[in-house]
């Protein structure tokens, strides 16, 4: 448990396990993107990460690995083997065995992670199963900052029932998002929004408000880079289900209607039904209406049952604002671009708090990362809980 | 003229000098801060900057220096004397002989300088003074970023009759200047505000609309590390001759009326002329007005007289949109703290262009420098021409 344990080599192949688990995050579904090494006398034999969708997870793919390794043919002595991983191994099982219990048929002398996993199945558990089998488990706390930002989304969602939130924003130098007559092609640059492409690889999902899909009719997808992989769902935020009868959205053509979901009221359950027959394969999606707007805690436990444990909201101005309003996002990404736009134009934000809010009442967010790409920059913004 | 002259030791001097010049700049009055660097055989005998308010200049300090060094004393072989300066030595004699002459005098055998000067009783005779008396000159490119930045207020001021402008913002992630109530302490945090004690003393006068000296009463004069500095020249946009009457402003205690000048309508002549006695000390100026504004150039012509070269506008809202408006500002440094504000609340520009205008039609800027200071940060953005 302490960290004077940790020896440098034992830093190094932890540092490898992050590096394999940063590799899919935003592609193992609900699961977490975990790494995992496994050395035999401080020589690598197996490396795995947790695969597309979730399984089979890290551990599975290291010990497939290492047992095909000719090393361990030659001589399998278990106080030789070690192994590394991210995240405490799973204690519960599905259709196959525990990663705990594989660990312990596997054999090893030490097992060293980064982090408890909170899920209520596992929680020690998968420690338990190995130490009772005379495995010796440390669980250390270095590399906490890099290991908290690839579990960030499984971490919150486990925690809370809510995924960590993105609010991703491409402004002008003075915080406006699009003209008033609604251009914003391009306010960033085109690294910034190769940028963009990255950060929706890392989240499951996106969540945008109609008013932004009608106005600039985004794709969405993933493109260029990141075009070999699969197209993350949508949520679309519609309280009065004024797309129905939009048959030729861009979003339809390059993510596809089974990954959009459109949340609407829950007062239009005849006008849902009719267009249902219109929408065949869109989902459709409702929660309440209070005032104007749809109960975003309803919205976000929509999302969270599809399986999302990390959303990137990206727009507009009126669904950033709910999310300030009810300080349920996590962190900010900002875009800004080079360009000064008159006043009158979009803002990013609306007004969030009452009127005669003094200063002291407004959020301060901590800056994390800054960033310049040629003119532009990107600034990451943490909500202080 | 070619670099290929320069050699590796001529680069050190040279950028030696450029530091010297560095130190003084804001504090030289209408003269440009330069820096000399004499050598004797590679040897440092003489270092001198453009004193306070811009004399004695920075070669006559550097001859001054090297003159009282044993090792000229010793053997003055004026083949072995290098000067390195970072303008053209001037040709204009005033009260004192001018630098080229003294050069003359002094004896060296090559004078490598980064710049011409524009100045229409130099430009390029200084330099045909020192070659008519056999010294070799050598003007070079480089460092000429630097020195672009150092002379910058005096280069601009000789080619276009206007200082070089520097408009300075302090907003909110959402580029908001203070809350609708006018609060705007402290939206940046406490790192800022030293840079901008910075800035005022790189400076030579600092501009302010009267809505900022009425909501933030603020002081304008310099603090902390820079309180040994003399505070600047402070011009007040006023256009209907607001202030007259008031006679408590902090302005007034901490900078001194009589380095406040009043700017006010030409047509308010007979207010002025009663108020004058009021305002003892405070210089009013006038200038004509156009719809609701004063004439900007007209303005920038009473500034560049009180021999301002470089200008800092510190606000608010309405002075800066004026200048986005008639394109003359150079730069914009933007310090954004780590709040979020209300979009009701005030915003940093107005609208500068028609309500029409097209996202091509609003200016690109160039982002030329990005600094961190703990959660806020300072971009500074260069006005393209």
């Amino acid at each position: 448990m302490i960290d004077s344990y940790i020896s440098k080599d034992d830093k190094k192949f932890l540092k490898l396990a992050l590096n394999l688990a940063r590799r899919n995050v935003g592609l193992t579904g609900k699961n977490p993107s975990v790494g995992c090494v496994i050395t035999l006398k401080d020589i690598i034999i197996g490396r795995g990460n947790t695969q597309l969708g979730g399984r089979p997870h890290a551990e599975i793919m290291a010990m497939k690995q290492a047992s095909d390794h000719p090393l361990l043919k030659e001589e399998r002595k278990i106080e030789d083997i070690n192994i590394y991983i991210t995240l405490e191994p799973c204690a519960h099982e599905t259709t196959s065995p525990s990663c705990a219990k594989e660990i312990v048929n596997f054999g090893a002398n030490r097992v060293i992670y980064l982090a408890t996993d909170p899920d209520n199945r596992t929680n020690g558990k998968g420690k338990s199963i190995m130490e009772k089998a005379g495995i010796e488990c440390i669980e250390t706390r270095i590399y906490e900052r890099e290991n908290s930002d690839i579990l960030k989304g499984y971490l919150k969602q486990k925690k809370t029932g809510f995924p960590y939130i993105t609010l991703k924003i491409g402004s002008s130098i003075n915080g406006k998002i699009a003209t008033k007559n609604g251009e914003s092609k391009w306010i960033t640059n085109s690294l910034c929004r190769k940028r963009v492409q990255l950060l929706r690889s890392e989240n499951d999902a996106i969540l945008i408000g109609k008013n932004s899909i009608f106005v600039d009719n985004p794709r969405l997808n993933l493109r260029d880079q990141f075009e070999s992989i699969e197209n993350k769902q949508i949520f679309i935020l519609d309280t009065n289900f004024e797309l129905s009868g939009f048959e030729n959205l861009s979003i339809f053509d390059n993510v596809g209607k089974d990954k959009v979901h459109i949340i609407t009221s829950k007062k239009l359950k005849d006008k849902v039904r009719k267009d249902r027959k219109f929408f065949r394969e869109v989902n459709i999606e409702q929660a309440n209406k209070e005032q104007q707007f749809l109960n975003m805690q309803e919205i976000l436990k929509i999302v969270s049952r599809m399986g999302v444990n990390r959303l990137l909201v990206e727009g507009g101005a009126r669904v950033w604002t709910s999310f300030l309003k009810i300080g349920l996002f996590d962190e900010i990404v900002m875009f800004t671009g080079n360009k000064i736009i008159n006043d009158s134009a979009t803002s990013c934000f609306n007004d969030f708090l009452p009127l005669d809010a003094r200063l002291g009442d407004f959020p301060n967010l901590t800056l994390t990362s800054l960033l310049r790409w040629k003119d532009n920059i990107e600034a990451k913004w943490i909500a202080n809980s």
